[in-house]
């Protein structure tokens, strides 16, 4: 019986254990795959640092993480169109396929969603068994490490593109990972300016690097203003991926009238908002939940594929072994994607 | 000099003044019309009762209203297509012409708006003075109270026809007359099933009138558990007419994953709002404000020539001189619209 | 080894045969279907007739037909959520699962479609085996008629319903069922008018009563002179369902600037088209495909439970053995849905 | 009185002559512009060569040409907002303010239009009177060859933007000057891979300047073997420019499933099509007039902003005199933009 290393939530409360597992076994369906590069996600940081999220959803002992990169190294006999030795990522929602959300292409918001690293064991490990329809093949040659970050790429994509972004003018609030993709994104697009705030200086310092034409400290400056001087008018767009809500009321000050903001950033707590303003300005909002599947992820492919540079973001690399180290990085906030390798 | 009824507000406080003052003269480009019907609206009584909003906005003394239907009387020399004789009544806000809404066809939220009743004189007159441009012709032999209620019509249609309607589960929260008006046109639209809610047992008697399939009240019954048991799933769609924020709550509570909300109703403060279940759920929320110029009119109109049917919301008609009966009524509640003959 | 009889092609050339032929074992993901209606589909009457895309097409020997309503009499043992005895129909097409369309939730279109009765055995039997993924199920007491028709009405749910039709003036070229379907569709969606045209009598009496405004005989009336007189300006949209070209013709040239059509008519060949029309009035022609999957089936129900009544579309109804006089009835034009009863 | 040089059309037949006039009155509501920099459009090409479209629509005398950049000298009464010695261009089509198009936005259609240069006196003249309506300010400093050719870049714009052209895969079949702005318009807009085909050297040659990825000659490779091997599964986008209809036929043909085009080029006579794969491929076909009003242009100045480099497109600049040469120019094919200096 093969074994080997996993970053498992063995007990409640904070922390992990680096613990020796079993090797998963594969069902037809599934395929094995050896995990080359791993990332962290906040949801790892909330389960790591235990929030009161974390502790009603999880059941323990669970390996947790699911951004990754890797190669098969077997494949379930019902499984069709993969085959040893390919780079792979995964899409990690396993949704059910038979509700009314799967059948009519809105899969990431399916009923009964299991999440990988959550629901079921996650890929912090030597090997991971992953259904193969969950599956997305990587080209020969990609970076592991770009493809590790696709799921978050992802959720960038999915908020960004709600919205035609080719000259427009975009705040982005939170320069996190997810939010340093979307200005990368925002740019490639044709935006015309982009506005990116965040309290955190050397995340300004990456928003720059990934493409800002302005960048806002949300916690001295005044986003508002700098958006007026830069647009006329406002902000066409708002991408919010902060969770703050100072950063959401500032942001939706800061759009014209008929603007748009996409919603990802979660606030933990209700929000006390000017939904007045929402209503005479005549603003949409749009909550963001996840990745279409997958068109999300074709969008993502052709993204790439057209040159999107999203390697600024990944600013650290740790091993299995030094994941308390990286836990308490991404903790102070002065990274951007932090990657993890067995 | 030709002297004629109107209601002002003359002095700061609640109340208005039933006065004479001179008819108005036109500018070449308006026309004069004899107002056959007003209807009062919201804002009208806002005004009567003289809030925090009214006393900021409005430069006394004043003629206030804006719903009517009338007739042509004098035509301005600029002034093509249109003639005496002709019933008519017209879009409230009159803009600039000149700013990035206006010229992009979203006039109604144009930068530099003036209202009618509000910003000027309006038509709880004899006779008023309005631009041509604003203007909208009504049939011959259309029954002028319905013409008198086509702005809060086009507020319903607007934030109706946001959504496709066709098919679709939908909640309206707030059965005043613009809520009434959304349940028909969601019935003429062939929704699925139409959930309505309100704590005015009254309104909630309209409500049935119009063609809602369940009727919730608001302050007792849970929207939630009505709209599951009436639908499954959830519902597609709310029109959140109320302003109230636990209507808003219940709404967006009952919506299904994907679904989406018209917000028009107005809060008057903040609102506390659980943003991360809009996340989750991946809901869209649209602001409305006013009424497509002329987008809505044209739909209003078509709708209106295909049938629809809103005679029931017009409960109650008052002289002039009986303007205090008539917002004593309507600070009541227990009513639909209700119109102000001169 | 039971049998059950069956309409097959089993030889190229005009005609059917009625056979007795083996009961089909169902794979562990499938479920046998007592057909308790079926329905003759303008494909079935192309392969009886055996025309140029029937003899390239067809593997011979077949068992035609698609359309239908039966219970199920044995499940799968992989199946989950259906049960022996549920009155059902299926979506004919058997899609791959792993193409661009099919992960994007565009199935209809998939790169390899299998179509139930062209590609594969289909329902013009007393049994027939299913994927389980494709049977819709009908609520305990439908009408089998109706649920033998969920497939064209599918496609008129999917050609009509690209455009929102509420308010909008709306031309039907073409009164074959699914032409029928639309005017029955546009009707509930609150159509201000609806202008339909064949040149067939029978028909433009179904469409009557199925309730078009204005009927045209495509033959003789002129189509866009009565348009005109109905709407003023040239209709909203056009449902194209005749594969004429001179009703495309006329038909597009009775639409406002701006407007819109939905084409799913065949023309079985190249069309000349006044194209700058198109351009220089801003038009868009919507090509239609079958039946989004599974949202227009989603759709199609909820019209059906918001009281949609295509009952009149259903004018007669065969025995088996009688399928000759059925092909004879629909080769003549002077017919809606034609049903089969095994 | 003031007399100017103006390129007039004076008597049906081929030509224009290059004649003294008088320099135009302004009414109230119109500014004096003296003409800086004009750009030849096909339409004045068809003008000069007197083609059947010409000889119908116009009244002679007209002084032809719409496309211009040029300094305010003198400002109506009635005009707010403009002043002396602004640099500015002009939208050529003056719209009615009162049809249902003019109402809702879409002027760009409106039932009675007016176009420079064909319908009034136009600017291949040293002075043109503008209605200030039409009037569009450019900056200080800015190019007056680009400000020549916005009304082209706009037909542009309004035909890529129909699409979202992020990471798309998409064709422009025609390398004139509009199609060579839609490639530097899908460029900006971060396509995936952009194919140009053309006839004619010298255009596919300026098309991988502007930035295409593959440059196709129409007449002899195949575009839709070239748009497999670069897409693997068919373009997203087609922008159709050229007018021809082997190039329609060929880029419909290389579309993917679902994809969608813009049809801009003139095609003179009606086009055979086969509309059946357009109907089974599930195509969308988008027929494309003008620029939308004022919606275009502000999407235009916010692509300029944002960087958009069009200069390689203007290769040839001509004084007045040498009109004749211009014209043969043109005639041949062998430029990209032309322009004519006063």
């Amino acid at each position: 019986m093969a074994l080997m290393r996993a970053l498992q939530k063995r007990a409640a409360g904070p922390g992990l254990e680096l613990c020796e597992v079993e090797v998963p076994k594969i069902r037809p369906d599934q395929v094995l795959v050896k995990i080359e590069v791993a990332a962290i996600c906040g949801t790892d940081l909330h389960i790591y640092n235990w929030d009161a999220w974390s502790a009603n959803r999880l059941r323990l002992p669970v390996t947790i993480g699911h951004e990754f990169a890797g190669r098969i190294v077997e494949v379930g006999e019902n499984v069709t169109g993969l085959s040893e030795g390919m780079l792979v990522t995964a899409e990690g929602h396993f949704t059910c396929g038979r509700c009314y959300y799967c059948r009519t292409g809105q899969g990431h918001i399916c009923d009964d969603v299991k999440i990988l690293g959550v629901d079921i064991d996650g890929i912090f490990a030597e090997y991971a068994a992953i259904d193969a329809e969950n599956i997305w093949p990587l080209p020969d040659g990609f970076d592991p490490a770009v493809g590790a970050v696709h799921d978050p790429l992802g959720n960038a994509v999915h908020a960004a593109y709600v919205h035609g972004l080719t000259g427009k003018n975009v705040i982005v609030t939170g320069c996190g990972p997810i939010g340093l993709f979307c200005i990368a994104l925002a740019r490639q697009a044709g935006a015309r300016t982009i506005i990116a705030s965040d309290m955190n200086e050397y995340r300004r310092n990456l928003a720059k690097e990934l493409g800002a034409d302005y960048v806002v400290n949300g916690g001295a400056d005044d986003l508002k203003s700098v958006v007026r001087r830069a647009t006329g008018i406002g902000a066409d767009v708002l991408l919010e991926m902060s969770g703050s809500r100072q950063a959401l009321a500032s942001g939706l000050g800061a759009l014209r009238k008929g603007g748009a903001a996409s919603l990802l950033g979660i606030f933990s707590d209700n929000v006390s908002m000017d939904l007045d303003a929402v209503i005479f300005n005549q603003l949409t909002l749009h909550g963001i939940n996840g990745r279409r599947m997958y068109d999300t992820w074709f969008q993502m492919q052709a993204a790439l594929e057209a040159g999107l540079d999203i390697t600024p973001v990944i600013t650290h690399k740790f091993k299995f072994e030094e994941y308390e180290e990286a836990m308490a990085l991404l903790n102070s906030g002065r990274c951007g994607k932090v990657l993890l390798i067995p």
